[in-house]
């Protein structure tokens, strides 16, 4: 069983409450806790040492990274950051100066989005370090957008370059706050989520949620260096690029649909906005189920996956 | 290093901003997010296999205790439970209905106390399991009770029995939600927090929050029937009752003062409303610092502290 068959298993018997908007299945649940204009987004994540990063990476690293990711959930979900608490479990021999670089590197990622923190807690666990955040955000009621809501002939967007990641963008990347914020006020986003376990994994949550397919064109697929530069390696270490770019992981870009008559607007608005971040319309919604994956020799079904957790 | 001393040393640098009205230090945040009337409280906490529950614990107990222990930092506040995000760290070869009891436990008390269980996630962490809560509730503004606010002269209260909880307990408890709101609505709640690392411990939280001292009466601790059967144990398991009262930690009741002119009141009111569950005037505040134990020679400095992780 991986994460997905446990999440699918148990998500039915959750118990809810008059002020759920959203509950599991979207990058933030959704609450309506009578804010008058606002609703408010609830989110938590994990980074665990040597999964997410080592003892060898910086620990300001480490700590943008654990908040970060946060971030990007806030983003998928057009809402702007509020508040996180933090939880640092640690080996009983802790190095206090690491811990410290995390917070270092958290809270400086934390100041520049504008998010408090408000405390958080210690606990132990012996073999290695693992953080969890938790963070609120906030949302214009009726501005939050969720993975469900794709329509057959939607354009299909994603943001800056994929692939490659784990080569050093998984410790750097820039939430999409911002982008994601004048999208929602622009235009009509029908789905968005952001890419954290590769495109062609997170593609498929947006479409299922939706009850459509997708055709991709393999060339317009945004590769970063890193992967391409992979792409290159002699033996058993390359990949091919546009492999990298559907099933890598941890890119934490925005990927979004829009109705296909927004398109060029929205291509044009984006490079007056945001004139150093690449836009990319990979594909279109169709009606079905699943992802084509279109090169010169036609459309093909592609059956690869993002990453899963116990697969 | 021990965790106090870690988190002394990191929360002068935490970022803040204007939703703010209260972060690290307390049983949990206090956020103004807009909602008219209310102020929202942010709350995380993490049990671990090995440290707050074994293998052999029943699991539906596991993840009764995981939400019950944060909805003990909701009621010291005097608030009421909203929303839950339920983080779960497995090994890889984790079992599922391990997890699923987790979850039916965890369930079944978050709809006694209407809390919504929205998500969350899970991830790997190899050598054991993992389970941290996020918490949200909801207070009246201006009805927050917080650690602060002890003032000489109040009267000390405790809620139910104290001691002896690993016992059982500890997997059982109640949280004080009802409680305390009763508490918070009738009556000037100078200070309150949970007892979760002991009397002692949580006491001296108290204490320097307020910079007063107390005076505790030996004679007046609630001790529970397990820490008395285990003080009358033949050797070195033996702990005197009243040190397991004051020390033993994981109690989850209530620790609060009110003005000394409302203590008889109080006491009347309580029997009428709660007559099932036992509530104790242990002592006072008084000036200075730290606790004095009064027994029947005479009052004395107590140096014993609570429950502190890598100490």
């Amino acid at each position: 069983m991986n994460e997905f068959e446990l999440i699918a298993r148990l998500t039915p018997f959750l118990p809810g409450n008059h002020t759920v908007v959203a509950g599991a299945g979207d990058d933030c649940a959704v609450l309506d806790l009578g804010v008058p204009d606002k609703l408010v987004l609830f989110k938590t994540d994990a980074v665990v040492e040597g999964i997410h990063f080592t003892r060898e990476t910086p620990p300001e690293k480490v700590g943008r990274k654990a908040l970060a990711r946060c971030l990007s959930d806030i983003a998928a979900m057009a809402g702007a950051p509020t508040a996180a608490l933090v939880t640092v479990a640690l080996p009983r021999d802790f190095d206090a100066g690491f811990v410290a670089g995390i917070y270092t590197g958290l809270n400086e990622l934390a100041a520049r989005f504008g998010v408090a923190v408000v405390g958080g807690e210690t606990t132990t666990n012996p073999e290695r370090i693992l953080i969890s955040i938790a963070l609120l955000g906030l949302v214009e009621r009726g501005k939050q957008v969720m993975r469900k809501g794709a329509l057959a002939g939607d354009a299909i967007f994603v943001t800056g370059e994929l692939g490659g990641s784990l080569a050093g963008r998984h410790l750097d990347f820039e939430p999409r706050i911002a982008e994601a914020q004048w999208l929602a006020r622009h235009f009509h986003v029908h789905a968005m989520l952001d890419v954290s376990d590769g495109l062609a994994g997170d593609l498929r949550h947006l479409l299922k949620a939706g009850h459509v397919g997708a055709e991709i064109l393999k060339s317009a697929l945004p590769v970063s260096r890193a992967a391409r530069l992979r792409a290159k390696e002699p033996g058993a270490n390359a990949r091919p690029a546009a492999l990298a770019a559907l099933m890598d992981g941890e890119d934490f870009e925005l990927l979004f649909t829009v109705s296909g008559k927004d398109a060029v607007k929205l291509l044009d608005g984006w490079k007056k906005t945001f004139p150093h971040l690449k836009l990319s319309c990979i594909g279109k919604i169709v009606a079905g189920e699943g992802i084509l994956l279109r090169d010169k020799h036609g459309a093909h079904p592609f059956s690869g996956h993002g990453y899963a957790h116990f697969s």
